[in-house]
């Protein structure tokens, strides 16, 4: 595949984010493509997640992934290496992404002629979550070792997500983490928060996130 | 103890961080205060390593801790319970500390008398990095779950970090994790990085980062 781009991203001088947003998220609706803005603590699989998702995926929707990184370039090689077409996003030291640089990477993926796109965001819970993307759905990983509490601590991130995927439960037995405590602590802010259990190493429960995020795209781009 | 304050920052006005740093820097010098400014992905194990280092501390010198949380209290509890002077630094959404907001921190706490005093600042691991806190030692945990790219992908914290801790070694039968990869990246951006392994849980390799620690203290307040 062709695409191994890398996209320096510019700061947006755009002063209303949210407007700009909205603006992007209209024009995607238009164009049938569903955006899913994927958001983490580093290192809790969010690359891993959608390897796994290529499995149901492929064959079935045409999709693709901008690997937003503040300088390396390994995870959209890592996409395209299993033939996902893939943008890589440098950020420049920027913690987030905001409407405008969403939409600088739309531009360098949307002619490949996508059904779903994910925009996987900066590692980091506080400042991704501050900024509307432009995104039909807001995904967010959990992962079984960074610990129960985290929906108290971050707790932005569990009110703007939509979609929550606690992931790595394959190692549930080694971690200390109190299912319920988390639910609840994710409900207090989210009550409606869809929450997914998945090992993206083992591929348990990928299958039924698969199944939701396809049905989601197929509503979007109705 | 009766240092349960919750101090709410103000956001800073101050327009040269870097030499507002130095000159709290030169303060701590002189009263004798050793500041580690404490930085790690959410869920790296920091207040666990705190705790964990406490079993060597006490009784060997006077210590603290400033938590710094974006608006839960449950760390400076934690380490109250366990008997340590600690303030709960709230930054009301903010992803880092300047040195402005760490030295409000330090008028909340410093009257206790310390030799030691650590600032466990937000779990992000790109904003922190860009601040200067005015701390003698930069301190940052990687843990093993979170994978050995992470030093490729957040260059700058292993580049302003003057030791790493590489924590829950007791999980790296169940994670993929090389040693040496990590460690390459690392002396890349930082030839001169000490690097300790260590679980927090099990107590493995903390007797030592704590002689580390606390020679530092010695050092620095000599």
């Amino acid at each position: 595949m062709e695409l191994a781009k890398v996209i320096e991203l510019k700061e947006s001088i755009l002063e209303n984010n949210d407007e700009d947003a909205q603006v992007l998220r209209d024009e995607l609706k238009e164009k049938k493509i569903c955006l899913v803005n994927l958001m983490s603590s580093p290192g809790s699989g969010k690359t891993t997640t959608l390897l796994a998702l290529n499995k149901y995926f492929d064959g079935r929707l045409r999709w693709g992934v901008m690997e937003a990184d503040i300088d390396s370039s390994v995870d959209a090689q890592t996409m395209l290496d299993a033939g996902v077409p893939a943008v890589q996003l440098h950020t420049g030291g920027m913690c987030h992404l905001d409407a405008d640089m969403t939409r600088q990477g739309v531009r360098a993926i949307e002619e490949t002629g996508l059904d779903l796109l994910f925009l996987e965001n900066i590692g980091n819970l506080v400042c991704p979550a501050e900024f509307d993307t432009g995104a039909a759905l807001n995904m967010t990983i959990l992962s079984v070792p960074e610990g129960d509490d985290k929906p108290a601590k971050y707790p932005l991130m569990y009110e703007v997500a939509d979609l929550l995927v606690v992931n790595k439960i394959d190692a549930l037995a080694v971690f200390d983490f109190d299912k319920e405590r988390m639910e609840r602590d994710v409900r207090k802010r989210n009550p409606d928060m869809k929450i997914f259990y998945i090992s993206a190493l083992t591929g348990e429960g990928v299958e039924e996130l698969a199944a939701y995020l396809m049905e989601k795209t197929k509503e979007w781009n109705a």
